[in-house]
């Protein structure tokens, strides 16, 4: 019988190392991955069909892994903008973690892919324990939730190469002040890139595209 | 040296043993009390408020459990709108449990209130597993979180007392049909009740109220 010792630190640890599993996998293949968490409903789809939709403008090919507690809604978004898609049903995990990312890689053609897009599950608490063991990670939320959004959950901030303020085509119908947020976010990660966007009236993409290191003009 | 045997099974057996502790605490104070969850930012908070006010109105005294992963933005809300309230901070955890909230009440003047609202942490999968032993239980959605939220989240869905969609006046700038949403939560949870508000302009709010069988007007 086996004494199993198990912390919160060892358990880190593994996700760290299966991270740098995928990590080096995505190098060997010349995969450029982005982790893009966010709240239910902040606009993550929106926000990766636009950049596939520029990307395969230039002639890169996209690959996207679409995770949810259920339902395959965002999956298929990115099917019908002609990305190659897996589908991922977390159910009651409310967090996708390396692992599950590098199974659902082996079920993508990663050597004929320029880019991978990981669409994490909609919250902002689960994800940030999880390091996926992409090149970027970006944030998305939405000036419909609140100006608090950045004190309320300050770990996966603090982690985040980008932060995206979403929707900001709503922010003075909903009362929402930008910059509050922003100030919010440059305290607690003075290195981070936020920027605004509408993914819906396609305001922002480019610019997103840009701090993402993703090139968005023809000439990459 | 013990031999330590855990399951899924014995686990929701513990948190619904948990769960009946408070429901008996509750009914022996007499104190009538609703679960509130929902994604960020989807208006659990501005609800609760506009339900206060109501509530105080009348005479009824309310009490508050505002769960967040970080930060004291919702209870210093409820604090001024006259409620008695217990900010927790979850931390690393999604969501609230009965434990934790069994600990909230004994901070709270229980004997002397009439209401108590319970807003756990915002997201739709991690408090489904976690019965708190409220009388009710309601879930709020936004209408800026897209039509595709009942068949993400079917779980926490299937056990709701009352389905809220909020921001209904959003719905058209968004682009967002409020009867697709319904359609889906009138399929999964036919007993259900649904309502629309929209919170800012307190509109819904009576319905909301009567609904969840809080008293609305001055006959209680």
């Amino acid at each position: 019988m086996h004494n199993v010792h198990v912390n919160a630190e060892d358990l880190l640890r593994r996700q760290l190392d299966l991270a740098e599993i995928n990590r080096k996998k995505l190098q060997a293949w010349n995969v450029f991955a982005v982790s893009v968490m966010g709240a239910i409903g902040s606009g993550k789809t929106s926000l990766i069909e636009r950049m596939i939709d520029r990307l395969s403008q230039q002639g890169l090919r996209v690959g996207t892994i679409a995770a949810d507690s259920a339902g395959d809604d965002d999956h298929l978004r990115f099917v019908s903008h002609g990305a190659e898609s897996i589908n991922l049903n977390t159910q009651d995990d409310c967090h996708l973690d390396a692992h599950t990312v590098d199974h659902a890689m082996e079920k993508l053609p990663m050597k004929g892919l320029d880019v991978l897009f990981i669409e994490n599950v909609g919250n902002l608490i689960c994800p940030a324990d999880f390091p996926l063991g992409t090149a970027r990670e970006v944030v998305v939320i939405s000036t419909t939730e609140g100006d608090d959004m950045v004190r309320k959950h300050p770990r996966i901030f603090s982690q985040a190469d980008v932060v995206v303020l979403n929707k900001v085509d709503l922010a003075e119908a909903v009362g929402m002040d930008p910059e509050r947020v922003l100030a919010d976010y440059r305290q607690i990660n003075p290195h981070g890139k936020a920027l605004l966007t509408d993914a819906r009236h396609e305001q922002g993409i480019e610019e997103l595209m840009d701090a993402l290191g993703l090139p968005c003009t023809s000439t990459r």
